[in-house]
C-alpha cells in the first residue's frame, strides 16, 4: 500500500482548553501489516471528555498520551489489509485507533462492529464505550432499585442520556441536570425523564428540594463542580454517588472538591470511581441488552456526526466543553 | 431533692473555635424523677469531635444542640433517684447526659455499664462510642482483609488508635498518621502499628509512596483537608475510604474539599460516610469483642482524663482541635 496516513500527534501538553497549536499533523505511508496484524481505514472517531485527561502528565488508569505520539481515540473503521486470521479485510471494526486516517492493530481490544444492528457512530454511542459506561457506572455501581430517585448530571450529554434512560427502564425516577432549556425540553420529551433542572439557570440544590423531598438514592455524576456540591446536599440516607466523570473540571488549573463531601457521612453515603474498562468481560451482555432496548424504543440513541478530518478533531473536541452538543459527539473523517 | 444542678447551655452559635462566651452556666434543681424517669448524677463527660458540628445550624444526622439548650455530651454517671423499673440507683450507666451534673432520664439509648469489666473512663472510650466507631467504620465499611495495606489519620486520637490496632489485630498492615514525632514514636512503640507518618514535619504522600508502594487498600479518615488529598493520590485499586470524621474542617469557615477526589475513578475506589449509631443493635457484639482483646492486652485504651466542672467544658474540647490530646479525652466532673 501506498496511502499517505494522516495523523494528529500531540505537540505540547494543553493548559486548559486545549488549541489547535497543542497539537501537529504529520503524514506517513500506511505500512503493510505485519503477521498477525492488520490495518483499519478509521471512519468515526469517538469524541470523549476523558481525552483532555489523557493529554495531562499525571498518574491515571491509562499511560498519558506521549509527547509526539498520535491522539488516542476509540474508533471505528473497516479492515483494509489483513495478515491477522480472525479479521478480514472489509470486516467492521472499534478499537482504540486514535485520531488518524489508518491504523496498524493486531487486535488487541477490538470488537467486531454489526452494522445490521445499527448505523456505525450508534457503536461509538449507545452500544459503544458510552453505553457500556453508563450500563455498568449505573447498574454495578449505582445499583437503583425500582421506585429509587436517580439523578444525571451532563444529562444531555452521551453518557448522562443513556444512564438516565436505562434508570427509566429500571423503574426509577429520574431527574436529569442539564444546561440550558432546549437540553432540558430534549430530556423530558424526547428521552422521557421525570423532570429536568436547568443549572444555568435554576438553583439545583432548591429544584432537587422540590422534586425529590425524599433526597436521591442515587447520583450519577459527570460533571463536578458546583453541581456535585449541590446534590450531595440533597443524598438520601445509603446513597450511591456515581463517579463518572468531571468534564466541568478537567480544564481546570486546580480542581475544585466538594465541599460538601462530609454529607456522605450525614447521609451514610458513598461515593465510588469508575471505569469501563474493567467491565469488558461483561461487554457482550450489556450490549446484547442495550440493543434490545435500542430497537424496542425504549432507548433512544442520538449522535451528533461532525464531517470532517483529524484537523477539525481540536473544534470538536471543544465543543464537549463548551456544553454545544448534545447526545454522543462523533467525527467522521473523510478520507 | 434538694440539690443544684448545674448545666453549660449554648448561648450562639460558636464561629470557628468554640469560646467560653458561646455558653452559659445555669443552675437549677435537679428534679424529681417522674414515673418511668430516673435521675443520673454524670461524673465522665465524652469529649468528642463531633460536638462541634452539633452546635452549628445546619441539616445533619442529630439535630442541632438549639441555643439555650443543654450541651449534648455522651457521659457516664450513676443513677441518683430512679421511678424506672429498669434502672436502681447506684446503677452505672451510659448514655447522652449532656454537659451538665444531673441528667433525667427516660432509659431511651442507656446503656448499663459493668465496671468490673474496665475502668469508667474505658466505658467512654475504647468499650464506648469511640471504640464502636473505629470497629463498624473499619469492619464494616473498609471492610479490610488479612494483609491490606490499612491508613489511618488522626492516629493517636481517640478511634484513630482503636481502629488502627483493631486492623493490626485483624492482620493488616497498619500505617498511622499523626502530628509530631512523640505521637508517631507512641504509635508504633505502644499500639504497634507497622509505621507512623508525621504529618506535621513529613510529606504524606511520599511517606506512602516509601511505606506501601502497592498502595492503601483502606484509609480510615479522621480529619479531612490535605492528609485526605495525600492519601487519595496513593489509593490501590478498589481501596475503600471510610469517611469517620473531618477533625481539621470542623472549625473552618469553608470546608476544603478534596481535590483529588477523582483519584476515586483512578483507582476505582469507594469514599463511605459512617455513623456508629447505625449500629447500635450489634453494640453488644462489638462491645464483648473489643473487651476481649482489651484484657488479652492486644488493644491498649489510653484516656486522657481532665478533672474540673461544666465550665471547663471549652477549655477542654478546644485541645481536641489543636490536638493536643493522645487518646481519648474524657471530662471528671467534680460534684
Amino acid at each position: 500500500m501506498t496511502v499517505s496516513n494522516r495523523q494528529l500527534r500531540l505537540a505540547s501538553r494543553p493548559s486548559g482548553l486545549p488549541e489547535p497549536t497543542d497539537f501537529t499533523v504529520t503524514r506517513e505511508p500506511v505500512p503493510e501489516p505485519g503477521n498477525g496484524e492488520f490495518v483499519v481505514e478509521v471512519t468515526h472517531v469517538s469524541i470523549d471528555p476523558a481525552m483532555r485527561g489523557w493529554m495531562n502528565d499525571v498518574r491515571s488508569y491509562l499511560p498519558p498520551v506521549g509527547i509526539g505520539e498520535v491522539m488516542r481515540a476509540g474508533a471505528i473503521g473497516r479492515v483494509a489489509a489483513s495478515a491477522h486470521p480472525g479479521f478480514a479485510v472489509g470486516d467492521w471494526v472499534s478499537g482504540f485507533f486514535g485520531v488518524q486516517e489508518y491504523a496498524v492493530s493486531d487486535g488487541h481490544g477490538v470488537r467486531r462492529v454489526d452494522r445490521s444492528v445499527a448505523p456505525l457512530p450508534t457503536h461509538l454511542g449507545a452500544l459503544g464505550g458510552t453505553g457500556l459506561t453508563a450500563y455498568f457506572g449505573l447498574f454495578d455501581v449505582g445499583r437503583p432499585g425500582p421506585g429509587d430517585t436517580v439523578v444525571v448530571s451532563g444529562a444531555a450529554g452521551a453518557v448522562g442520556s443513556v444512564a438516565g434512560q436505562l434508570a427509566r427502564i429500571h423503574g426509577c425516577r429520574v431527574i436529569g441536570i442539564a444546561g440550558g432549556p432546549d437540553k432540558c425540553r430534549r430530556l423530558v420529551e424526547e428521552l422521557r425523564f421525570d423532570a429536568a433542572i436547568d443549572y444555568q439557570n435554576q438553583d439545583v440544590a432548591a429544584e432537587l428540594r422540590r422534586l425529590a423531598p425524599g433526597g436521591m438514592d442515587v447520583y450519577f455524576d459527570n460533571v463536578g463542580g458546583d453541581v456535585l456540591d449541590a446534590v450531595l446536599t440533597r443524598l438520601a440516607r445509603g446513597a450511591r454517588v456515581v463517579i463518572c466523570g468531571a468534564i466541568s473540571q478537567y480544564n481546570a488549573e486546580r480542581v475544585q472538591g466538594p465541599r460538601n463531601y462530609l454529607m456522605l457521612l450525614v447521609a451514610r453515603a458513598s461515593m465510588t470511581g469508575m471505569l469501563v474498562l474493567d467491565y469488558v468481560d461483561r461487554y457482550p451482555e450489556a450490549i446484547g441488552r442495550l440493543a434490545s432496548w435500542l430497537h424496542a424504543g425504549e432507548l433512544v440513541a442520538r449522535e451528533e456526526v461532525v464531517h470532517g478530518t483529524v484537523e477539525d478533531f481540536v473544534p470538536v473536541l471543544r465543543r464537549l466543553f463548551t456544553g454545544a452538543n448534545t447526545g454522543k459527539l462523533v467525527l467522521a473523517l473523510d478520507h
